[in-house]
């Protein structure tokens, strides 16, 4: 279902069952997959390839229990030339994804959240809200990148790395901060991330370490508690 | 495809593709995303919403390995009033989600497992079967909820915290205990939760910790393994 | 939308809106759920059952900074007798599922891999490329398995375990070795493997573990970084 608003560029491919919604605008040289949905708004650039039965421009919703409420007006979801997303993905509204990103498999990017050139989301990668990713990050398969997070350019996180933004878990009102996690900076896979943290330049955490304070520039912090080794 | 004897109530926005199969029942002021796959026997209230390319009600399967046979007869899958469920997520039968319940992107919970009124099962987290969760639970983005678990009300669990059930990790014909998680407590991130740790109520678990002995109601306990520190 | 290309056999059930590409080969008794994409060239056995919303023989892609590129030309993906996988998952061209492999909702094994009779790769565990699984392995729900692994026969990783495969993080061209698990070795749930470690022969790794050196068979190693305990 192609909705009447919504305009094709020229040399597209559009899979079996693709739903277009109102007023979505897609680029030229652009391929989609089989089941995609696009939701009301989205706009797509120029050589973007959509994999199979992948969600893009989900708006927010809630329950009673959740102190986030979707109450804000969403821009479009906007995807820039050249860039790859994987099948059975869902990405949100009010998300920018720049030139050459990749989103993989089976991963999750919400709302108000912009994923620099060139960056990898890797397969199975929760993104929550209101996270700017550089350029040139990789971001590998099963993160969780919890929200309020800055992420520098060149920034390295290993699969399955763990992140947290509410020190007193859902306990009270408190204004919620994700780690901020400098420019080269790397994370070893499972590693575990409390919140507000930040890491430094250039730093490096050990795989499966659990960072509790803030890490220099260039140091390496390994352990549960992390420790400086060097 | 909507099956001749499904129950179709007012209000219902379907979307496009979406396939009812026999005997589902639907009530009243319900929205059904894109390509979603509602199976036989599924029941659903007023005032849901159901996420595009999502599964509602699949029935269990195995290979010879797995020691558990889903022999028994599912009952139905049963959603309450105003729950949210997001995309491509996979729920079985005989689950009951109660009023209120909110269940993210990407996530699954297998049989036998009924979640309390106005919980929140994240995105991507993972329940398995044979575990009842209580009322305003939080489980969090990521998390593995492993089978033969009980959660209390009000528990909250953090991002993808990992939990399993059998000490002998497939070695033997033992009966398989999950953890058991008390009132109020709180499991921050990436914590792992050996076989039936039983966590006390409004004990805290620090982020990345790993719980091998019961911890006491009140009590705070950090660390691999994980120690009381007040 | 079946190509007129595909072969399919006697007692095959086709869900509503199912895609089949060009070259598809579907053998008897064999079930295919709701909305699944079959891609060209896949080549299904007797007796295989595939849940809604599941992608079979995808290709893969990349961006500018991936380092691993598709270049290679990918046989078909090979789906023996008996084979089970569940909803919403995502498996690639070049893999090969021998007879009776269980694989659960939302899960995804990419090309280059080989899993093994009746071996299991739980709810949303990931297997990147280039692995060899072998017989009657155990993968539980949420592990991710790194490139260049070796699992061989009979073990066992519990759930959210981690591995990797570059310990240089993304800085440098050097060859990735992920970790090997040799014969009936047990990792415990949510341990994380650094790269290119060596798990002995029935060695035990507990929940929770780090790994940073080989393990001995028959040794069972607990903690961060991990300690032979007997």
């Amino acid at each position: 279902m192609i909705h009447a608003t919504a305009k094709i560029g020229n040399d597209v491919t559009l899979g079996e069952n693709v739903v277009v919604e109102e007023n979505v605008v897609i680029g030229n040289h652009v391929s989609i997959g089989h089941h995609v949905v696009i939701k009301k708004d989205t706009i797509i650039g120029n050589y973007v390839q959509i994999g199979d039965l992948t969600v893009l421009g989900k708006t927010t919703s809630s329950n009673k229990k959740m102190t986030r409420k979707p109450g804000q007006i969403l821009n479009p979801l906007i995807i820039e030339d050249h860039v790859t997303i994987g099948c059975n993905s869902v990405i949100y509204r009010h998300v920018t994804l720049e030139n050459g990103v990749f989103v993989g498999d089976l991963s999750s990017i919400r709302e108000m959240v912009i994923v620099g050139e060139d960056s990898i989301v890797g397969r199975n990668a929760i993104v929550e809200t209101n996270i700017k990713i550089g350029r040139r990050v990789t971001i590998q398969t099963g993160c969780y990148i919890t929200a309020d997070m800055v992420i520098e350019d060149e920034v390295f996180i290993g699969p399955c790395c763990s992140s947290s933004n509410d020190k007193y878990m859902g306990m009270g009102n408190y204004k919620h901060q994700g780690p901020i996690i400098c420019k080269g900076a790397k994370i070893g896979n499972n590693a575990t991330l409390l919140p507000a943290v930040i890491i430094g330049e250039n730093a490096i955490v050990g795989a499966g370490s659990v960072i509790t304070k803030d890490v220099p520039a260039n140091k390496t912090v390994v352990g549960n508690p992390g420790k400086i080794i060097k």
